[in-house]
């Protein structure tokens, strides 16, 4: 509905989150104060209660253009996606999604369910031309720059072409979300050899090197390279990601909590903790940054930005900032077109090769 | 060849190591001092090489029972599994296999070339019968007690029936290594709600359960239950398993260098971390532990331990050790009869199953 040029408009669903509606006004002044956001901004949820946070917040003036979409239910973390589509069809969730397939805002953002998002924005919004299934794309700190990590569990079982699309995708997401003119892409298996990995993973390592114009394809990478940064999107299947993602997030807070209780042992330990205290949070900054909260369903006729339950206001505000960064960047128009030219192209590929 | 009573004996391919031949003898030494092991030793390798090691640790009296047995080649990491097996003929890996082949000992260690050691292990030794691929098994620590994790890269694309078999062996690998009973086993996927993972995970699932008898199925776990230590087998492919693995280690690595990275900013910093440098070794022991270090490639008719390449010698001497406990425990014999038992009960249940 939006141009590049004027300031587009998100629909933010406020009742998803753990912390309530409220961290949602206080990650909205951020977002204007702090990250100088221009976007006009719809709040999806219970009217009487975001009336009363706005309220309580004295944020009606600060926040500029702001309006209130009521709905009246909410989906929780424990409905199943399918049913609450059909039992909560006033729920804040889907009526965001409505919105943006009427073209009144040019993106979500959703705390909430993420099997109820995905579900939703599929149906409700579809696929884009020539792809399949979605694919839902994260940010990961590296040793050097942060990298996008595609899917997190969207489609758990890929074709080699929902792979390639996935690549695709992740590279787009990181032209905007990164700010990369020519994003680095990989494909993750267990070892870098001709033929060491399985069929999916062979037949997609020859369709990308096949579509290198499109994306720049940098080949095969191993999990013990995923943290070097040596590259900006690493592609999976959505089974992979999602324990990749998921494991890495509860071995950093074992890790974390490790040394806690190891610091805590003895009067020495503590005050050498309290000592390098900083560099603790410090670490922890670099390492789980709240600017990265943002994870896009990537491959539907619309943009839907899921983030975290937990979400705090920064990490809010910067998921409204990554879903204002990809309407700009024209994230859906660059995504159809390369992956028409892609399809055409592997078409071409397999109708000149003889069958063997 | 041998009892459970009498010592057993085991060939250790001393050429593999990352930091050399003599690693292995110090290893050998601590294992005898320090973790009483009794088994007879077989040390494969250059003979000349090995010799001049013992001598310069004025180790011969204090081994006891171990003997030498030349082998002229080595395989080194570069070298492509089958390639190696078909030039490298009278290489220390290929002969410790060959001795355990021949009935000679009981178990086999080596650091090597993980690709020749999976490849030589599974041609040379055979599965057992019933199994058409092995797996290879590796111990991670988690909030409570350590789990074995498998399958960590063996075989990078499963059957229903292959990930079924990695539950058996698992389960009696957990056992002789962890000294359990009866070991909880989980199945890794991606949202424990029916019906939420690949039809590969649902369909092992199902069996899984059907032979709860055979092993203590507990039921599915996500990638952020893996470090809570309520399973002690969590079972899963070859290529997530891999990619887990390698994975964690990396982000292991990369949170330790972050931290040691923030603790050198200022001299505050450097002052507690001086004071508290006990509780990051500590930390580091709990978390990466030296007693944990021999990964069994399971499912063959034989005995064969795969030990990180870059091991040191308390890392080598507890992989002797668990081979040792391995021999112990007849895990041969008790995992042949759980996989024949549990073959039988599932073809049963297939042919008492009316086809759809």
């Amino acid at each position: 509905m939006t141009g590049s040029a004027a300031p587009c408009t998100i629909a933010v669903d406020v009742m998803g989150s753990d912390l309530g509606p409220s961290e949602f006004i206080r990650g909205l002044l951020y977002a204007r104060k702090e990250l100088k956001l221009d976007s006009n901004i719809v709040l999806v949820g219970k009217e009487p209660l975001i009336k009363r946070f706005l309220k309580v917040k004295h944020a009606i003036n600060e926040l500029g253009n702001v309006r209130i979409h009521h709905a009246s239910e909410v989906v929780d973390m424990h409905d199943k996606p399918v049913q609450a589509m059909r039992k909560k069809k006033d729920a804040s969730m889907f009526q965001a999604i409505h919105l943006a397939k009427e073209g009144e805002v040019d993106a979500v953002v959703s705390c909430g369910n993420t099997g109820a998002l995905m579900a939703a924005g599929t149906i409700r919004l579809r696929p884009l031309e020539g792809i399949d299934r979605p694919a839902l794309a994260t940010i990961i700190p590296t040793k050097q720059n942060a990298c996008v990590l595609i899917d997190v569990g969207a489609n758990p079982e890929c074709s080699p072409q929902n792979l390639l699309h996935n690549a695709i995708l992740g590279a787009n997401y990181a032209r905007s979300a990164l700010d990369l003119e020519k994003p680095r892409v990989a494909l993750l298996t267990i070892g870098t050899e001709d033929g060491k990995g399985t069929s999916l993973i062979n037949e997609t390592h020859e369709n990308l090197k096949a579509i290198d114009g499109i994306i720049n394809y940098q080949g095969l990478i191993e999990g013990f390279q995923i943290f070097e940064g040596e590259v900006d999107v690493i592609v999976c299947d959505g089974f992979i990601g999602n324990i990749l993602l998921k494991s890495s997030e509860a071995l950093f807070s074992f890790v974390g909590n490790t040394i806690k209780d190891e610091l805590r042992r003895n009067a020495k330990r503590m005050l050498g903790a309290a000592l390098a205290k900083s560099a603790f949070s410090d670490m922890r900054n670099r390492l789980s940054p709240d600017h990265h909260a943002g994870a896009p369903l990537l491959g539907l006729k619309g943009n839907l930005l899921k983030s975290h339950g937990s979400s705090n206001y920064v990490a809010i505000a910067n998921a409204i900032r990554i879903a204002s960064e990809i309407v700009r960047h024209d994230l859906l128009d660059t995504i159809q077109s390369d992956i028409l030219k892609a399809n055409s192209l592997l078409l071409e590929l397999s109708e000149s090769t003889p069958a063997e």
